[in-house]
């Protein structure tokens, strides 16, 4: 690699990645405000361009005119598992196995009912204590409805954990990135692990959802959850997901059995019977404005393929750490620079990262701040550019050098952060 | 009351009513289509012109433009809990005990749970045979996981059955409304008689809210859920509400315990404490584009009481009903003519009852079908006037008179009615 010592040369470079990438142009497919660099996609993913125009049909028209006719007509009936399938093309899921409903964590509570029941008089499900707190919260009640037991085991330790609990395991359930330090898991393992002993795997996409190349069916995971406002860019609070493996479809015995799971929802039946395939994992009537501003954020991901999108991933936040280096910031990375092993993000490690974010932020370098000392900064392929990257790590040397941070207007927290 | 013999006269009468009304003016606040009387905003209410410019600011300016800062700039971090209280004020609940979330069905869940919890040791569930089903599929499910039984009374039979089932009363869970009969309960007498022997009760507001006078408080309700898309017009698939009384809330332990649900969600703990107050029944990341819909669509009932509401519709489904015997249409009604027993729909039986539905909607009168012989008109006060009543008795004349619905263009049935 060469050693590049100037900010032109890191921008002249850059702009050399970006005219070879695979991805060249898709920032145009996003509305993105003057003089932002966001490095938050991974929170809340930006507004793709084709989004306001179908929202504004599905208001005036789908809703506005058409109305309850729409049900049929726009197919909003078929709304949660078309645009399921159109997610599954990101994950590595043949048609079929993915659902758009409820939120991630909801959507876990399922799981892990649902795995229980897929292997009765098993007792035993790992989880990563580095989770999303949802992810912990979420399958401690679950389990404990069940009469589970969740053993809180790191994923690097994850695969002796499964040999340990031996045919007492029912799931192992573990995010494929890490929400703080962007790690990057081999889930593959564990899931091999898992089945070794006859339990199953669910994986948390959350963070790898459209920047990952992620193989759910290759990969033999049984489940799978997701988000549908980070990366996928569906918008505030968009709807999440759920992968059931056709394999277990059959036997999925999910716990929230509302009428839009039911095989003969119109009969109006007294009794639950739940619909054949990845439909009996849906609930209740979804959101249909966010259900459909998130099918055509999809759009965005149009002819691209995963690995594409996973290249040029791994190019930006590679240019970032380097520029870094090469601007003498000598931060520690909580994120791997082994490429194999990063998400699509970079974290750094200061003790007053908060107020580093904040400094950030004022510079229109949007990131977050996680506690207790990350400043995470995401990388979303389809609108960070190389250029971007490089600009960002010009302002992360500034703030660091210039002591920036210190200023006392950017101590001061808000609610969320 | 005078007998009106001519289709004039019940015009004239209609015209008079509608001027004297307290809801005069209010159909200016929707945008529906030329030449449609819609008589089905019980099952998705009619577009309220107030909020295409809001999703639009949500869209284009709080996402777009401020992205991830909207969370505390936009207060999306109160959002539910602030159309919560919009809610309450439609169903008498004061402040703090009302947050929008989740879908109905997923409400009911954590109703159902969390009830059984607040009374440990006890055992029985009941719940109306008739609701709707996703109540009963979601009713028995928790119960399951709960431990608890569910029997299944009819409400002009529960105030016994829970003098009988006594000290082993967990709750007891009703519709205020029969979706198909629109035949109306009054709740406070099974709350009251749940409340004699130690049991709670939860009400089901879906075919209530926005229509009925409903007193939450005064009532003495422990727990209710409700729908935003039926008559709060929130749009397709708008989240649902969950009302816990006060006097609950600090025993509440509902089983999704998502992260948007805890006490510090921003410290990311690695255990879950719920948050204080209603806040607790939040699960995960909202969809903001329908939760802000809802809000939107919620100023409709801006300087409206709900008994004002409640008086216009008794007195549209009078009218209309006066309207069917003026004209000679002399089917079923499958609702009472008491007004007191009456919600805010009128259902009318026929053997061909999908085939007069679709008769009815080729002429612009959309209602809907229900299993077995329901044709079910909806009239939403706030925009079906006293002359679209008598015009859709008109119409439901002259389609049996005529025996329109015989024609083979209405036999055929669509995925959805």
């Amino acid at each position: 690699m060469t050693t590049v010592h100037t900010h032109d040369d890191l921008i002249a470079r850059a702009t050399d990645a970006d005219a070879a990438s695979a991805l060249q142009g898709t920032r145009d497919l996003f509305s993105l405000p003057e003089g932002v660099i966001y490095l938050d996609g991974n929170s809340l993913g930006a507004l793709p361009s084709a989004v306001p125009a179908v929202v504004d049909d599905v208001m005036h028209r789908q809703w506005g005119e058409r109305l309850i006719r729409s049900w049929n007509e726009a197919d909003w009936w078929g709304a949660q598992t078309r645009v399921g399938d159109r997610v599954g093309r990101l994950v590595g899921a043949a048609p079929g196995q993915v659902v758009v409903t409820d939120s991630t964590s909801v959507n876990l509570f399922k799981a892990v009912i649902g795995a229980g029941r897929l292997r009765p008089g098993r007792t035993v499900v790992l989880t990563d204590p580095d989770s999303f707190p949802t992810d912990l919260y979420m399958t401690e009640s679950a389990a404990a409805l069940a009469g589970l037991e969740v053993r809180r085991v790191h994923p690097r330790d994850a695969v002796a954990a499964i040999a340990e609990v031996g045919d007492a395991l029912v799931l192992a359930s573990y995010s494929s990135v890490d929400y703080r330090t962007g790690e990057l898991w081999d889930l593959r393992e564990i899931t091999d692990a898992a089945h070794a002993v006859g339990g199953l795997a669910c994986w948390d996409l959350c963070h790898s959802a459209g920047v990952i190349e992620v193989d759910l069916d290759a990969g033999g995971a049984d489940l799978a959850v997701g988000c549908g406002y980070k990366y996928l860019n569906g918008g505030p609070g968009a709807p999440a997901f759920l992968y059931v493996a056709t394999r277990h479809q059959d036997d999925f015995d999910q716990p929230l059995t509302g009428w839009q799971g039911h095989a003969h929802p119109f009969e109006m039946r007294p009794d639950y019977e739940p619909a054949p395939g990845i439909t009996r994992a849906r609930v209740g009537t979804p959101p249909l404005l966010s259900v459909l501003a998130l099918e055509a954020a999809l759009t965005a991901y149009d002819g691209l393929s995963p690995a594409d999108v996973r290249a040029a991933s791994v190019s930006v936040t590679g240019t970032f750490i380097e520029a870094l280096d090469a601007l003498g910031v000598d931060l520690p990375l909580a994120t791997p620079r082994d490429p194999e092993r990063r998400g699509s993000q970079v974290s750094l490690r200061h003790p007053q990262a908060f107020a580093v974010v904040q400094a950030l932020i004022a510079r229109g370098v949007i990131g977050d701040f996680r506690e207790p000392d990350i400043i995470r900064l995401g990388f979303a392929p389809l609108y960070v550019t190389h250029v971007d990257a490089v600009r960002a790590a010009v302002h992360v040397a500034e703030v660091i050098e210039g002591r920036e941070f210190e200023r006392p207007e950017f101590a001061e927290r808000g609610a969320v952060t």
